[in-house]
């Protein structure tokens, strides 16, 4: 028996919620599970996307063996087409995962010849040492899996995304037997989903959302319009079906949402009665109480079919009076503003508008406290590393574990980065790789300079203020007056009278320090820096003075009449060109 | 009788949580309830506060009979330093919000000579044909009151924020059988509090606090640290006393909270048993199972005393393993993720931290349906404005009250600005008075300029560069290369070659169409603008295709050589200082 470690390195989604991706290395192989993006909270200002630091990963190229998806989601595959021009590994991934995988790396331009292996619930891979094994779970998305690797020191059980449905509404429920069975052979690690520990009890069956669905068509004498996750296809089948047995007909808007219906539906994860779906013709002359319109919008983002509806700009569908509207979702952390501007838009409207405070019209999909302990009790490990969770959550999912009894030594809350050495008997964190924020702003992909983001808050504050002036070179001194530009600073109607006494300010400070400032002949990198903070200085006191603000200021001295400047010859742009 | 109306006039607080403001007005004579403020939203960058725009009111200052204050929090007094300098009205309010009102023109320098007149529950005060009394309600402050208001076409009640709690901390219990006898007698209107509409039941007593506290307190082998809002005096109240029980001393940090409590044992709301106040000092040499801190910082304040525990930068109290630290307050919607990360931090510390999703450990100051339907059922008015909440708050109140057999017509959802004209019988929305944005930043007060918002927006986004460059007036052509400075658009170490390739593209735009935009002489008006295009729609290209990024860009064409242009005359800073 190997008397080598196990090491456990999570690169993200430990400490945070979102870009989850974790590496599992024994002797010369790794492996690594999900590869997603987050999106970045309010102070990252300008940032598009954050995804992995695959640093760690780029230093170990040889030692790579692939790269295991559990599901389609975003914060677990969105990372891809930053990752893979970079580390071109095979990827193993379920069919619906696998087509979403393709679809993300289509809409970015990623150039990667990656291949995509599909496996099923059952498949088995080997990497190295690792051997795979999929079995599914239940989620908000369909073809979710949990892993089972046997590793040469043991079994790790990976939960994947979940939750316990006795009933879900696509694929089976997940089993527990097997589980049951490993746990009494010897499991030891299991890496646990930690989103909903804070929850008491057990997270309800998708069921009991078909029964609210059901209860507001009944009651509902006009249209019902509901939105929901695009990739949650387990209610949009439950729309349908409801939709179904009411003889109402559903009409589907919202890019996102005409996407992927048809992708499911080909997919086979989707089933649609014939004679459901309505196109626009047909939905202008339908009966409103025959009418169900599924759309995007869940997440009250400004340029969704629900969010146009409810600002009276949906080209197709206006919102009247008698109109039922169904969120069937909820707000994800930080989007709770823009949901509540749209419910209160709708209202406004005169829709009624039912949302998961007053209504169970939702269920998430991650397991609630009595789900972790179920699936803690099955399993059995000896050691416990929880994921896919902030702090709190990751340490509340130990003290639950240790409040069943598994010693405190046992259970690890790692933060991205952290090396986990793991033996047969015991474990240790020991040492970090370096993790860094990368982001993706624009085009560019590298870790976030903090004095971009610190200008950028900044500038959000008070604005800009730029003062441009000429100086003099061969003979010192000003030559008309500094100009003032602002931008984000004041109002129009008040600025005239302030930029005016701000440009005298300036030749004030100047001029009163004439003697030292000035020379004759080009400024000296010196001079020129003394004149930048006269100028700063004299005009932050008085913009404070006048306003209490603090824009950042920036000086801009132009020299004229140095010996060394000359007019630029009148090149082309054709031979500037080049070095653009 | 007479046949006048009565305007009910919301000036803030109806559409939006917070900037509280109401005018009632009949004939000649307008009573104003309540002013308060609201923090801005993320995206109102650099906004300070928001106030309620009271231009109605100053267009009729000879008809302001007074101000009346529910109660002392900030959304209900906060606008009064900004407000009262322009409108010098009498204001009434209990002896509490009295000092918080005189604290807060203090603290924000105030200039008024407005007088403040206490009153207490059963105070009766003549305002023209207004004649108000106090009654006391449950809040999340003492001395919170309610208001029964006489015009000369009925009794008007106003709930203030409440909650009904037949066991409160502090106070009596609000008296039910009054407003039962006024019901009797036939009330017109109630503008009833509808923030906690969406929840169902009841809200809990403040009693179901001092049992959870004394649970942790009883099982807590280290100390236990506890946050709260420090209006909530309340609660400050419960945890003094559970400390006491559990012979544990109480040591308080965080300015607000060192200000209220010898303001609030002063003036008798607390009332703190000797020797369980201890000093630092003292703190130092306890046994940690005899201690309670009691700190500011439950909405995860950046600068609070818990965020700095929590940081390892508090200079008395730092966090250790056996620490249990209680979050005795709700998050404010905007603070979650600041509240997040406090408690993130304070468990990397080790401490164990309680919150309301864990415990019931707060318990929140205003009614839910339950309260706000038996509310309805004593005062039995004919017509309800739901007050104090979003719009969807309102909608749904307004739909309560139609669930218990008011009809549709005599529910009136109003948003800030709408007028509504009642009389004895019906009432409708008559109009709208101007209600725009106001803001305060630094030392101005004003309208929101949408212009400089989104500029800050911009700016926030992707930056800004300018483009400074130097023309020769007499003979036309730039003198000398472009100069390009850019803050907050992309890293220091890219940024090199970028500029210098920027530079060029600018030199090869205006070469490329040379004959066009220079002509001798000063440049025209259109000439300069043809020139700012030209640089802006080059490097605008440019950046794009380099970046991915939008930063604005601003030109800034500075001339010399023109016949006007002549040395500044040497002004010194004496002369100039008096136009500044």
């Amino acid at each position: 028996m190997s008397t080598q470690k196990l090491k456990v390195i999570p690169l993200g989604g430990l400490g945070e919620i979102g870009k989850n991706m974790l590496a599992l290395e024994y002797a010369d192989d790794i492996i690594v599970i999900d590869a997603g993006l987050m999106f970045p909270s309010e102070e990252m200002l300008g940032v598009d996307l954050l995804i992995p630091d695959i640093s760690y990963l780029l230093q170990r190229q040889q030692n790579l063996r692939g790269i295991v998806i559990t599901h389609g989601h975003e914060d677990h595959i969105g990372a891809l087409p930053y990752i893979l021009p970079q580390l071109a590994l095979p990827i193993y991934a379920t069919k619906l995962t696998g087509r979403l995988i393709l679809a993300e790396l289509k809409q970015r331009r990623a150039k990667t010849r990656t291949k995509i292996n599909v496996v099923h619930a059952g498949s088995k891979v080997t990497l190295g040492n690792f051997t795979i094994e999929f079995f599914p779970v239940c989620h908000s998305i369909p073809d979710t899996m949990g892993l089972i690797i046997r590793t040469p020191i043991g079994i790790v059980v990976h939960s994947g995304d979940f939750k316990l449905d006795y009933t879900p509404v696509i694929g089976e429920p997940a089993d527990l037997s097997q589980l049951a069975r490993l746990g009494a052979k010897g499991v030891l690690l299991l890496l646990s989903d930690s989103t909903y520990v804070e929850l008491p009890g057990y997270t309800p069956s998708e069921q009991v959302v078909s029964e609210a669905l059901d209860h507001i068509m009944l009651g509902a004498s006009g249209r019902v319009i509901i939105t929901t996750f695009s990739s949650l296809i387990s209610r949009i089948q439950q729309v349908v079906d409801v939709a179904a047995k009411h003889n109402r007909r559903v009409f589907i808007t919202g890019r996102s949402m005409e996407e992927i219906v048809p992708l499911a539906v080909e997919t086979g994860y989707l089933a649609i009665p014939s004679g459901i779906l309505c196109c626009f013709d047909e939905l202008k002359h339908l009966p409103h109480n025959q009418v169900v319109i599924l759309t995007t919008g869940s997440q009250g983002e400004p340029t969704s079919a629900l969010v146009r509806m409810a600002n009276r700009s949906h080209s197709q569908v206006q919102i009247v009076p008698g109109d039922t509207v169904v969120m069937s979702a909820t707000s994800i952390p930080g989007n709770e503003a823009l949901v509540n501007k749209t419910i209160d838009s709708l209202f406004r409207q005169g829709a009624n508008v039912i949302y998961a405070k007053l209504s169970q019209v939702h269920v998430h999909g991650h397991g609630s406290q009595e789900e972790l302990k179920l699936l803690l009790n099955l399993v059995k490990p000896k050691f416990l590393v929880p994921i896919h969770g902030e702090y709190r959550h990751l340490s509340l999912h130990a003290k639950l574990a240790q409040s069943l009894g598994m010693p405190g030594d046992n259970t690890f809350v790692l933060e991205d980065g952290d090396i986990l050495e793991l033996g047969q008997e015991s474990g240790k964190v020991s040492g970090k790789v370096p993790i860094g924020n990368v982001y993706v702003n624009g085009l560019v992909t590298g870790e976030i300079d903090s004095a971009v983001l610190r200008d950028r808050k900044l500038l959000s504050r008070d604005g800009v203020v730029m003062v441009n002036l000429v100086v003099d070179a061969q003979k010192g001194g000003l030559i008309g007056r500094p100009r003032i530009i602002t931008r984000g600073f004041i109002d129009a109607w008040e600025s005239g009278v302030l930029i005016e006494k701000s440009q005298d300010v300036v030749i004030a400070a100047l001029n009163h320090d004439r003697k030292n400032l000035f020379r004759r002949g080009t400024l000296a990198t010196r001079e020129r820096s003394n004149l930048e903070t006269k100028i700063r200085d004299s005009l932050k006191a008085f913009f404070y003075k006048e306003t209490h603000r603090r824009p950042i200021i920036i000086p801009v001295i132009m020299e004229v009449g140095k010996p060394s400047m000359e007019k630029i010859p009148s090149t082309n742009y054709e031979t500037l060109n080049k070095f653009v």
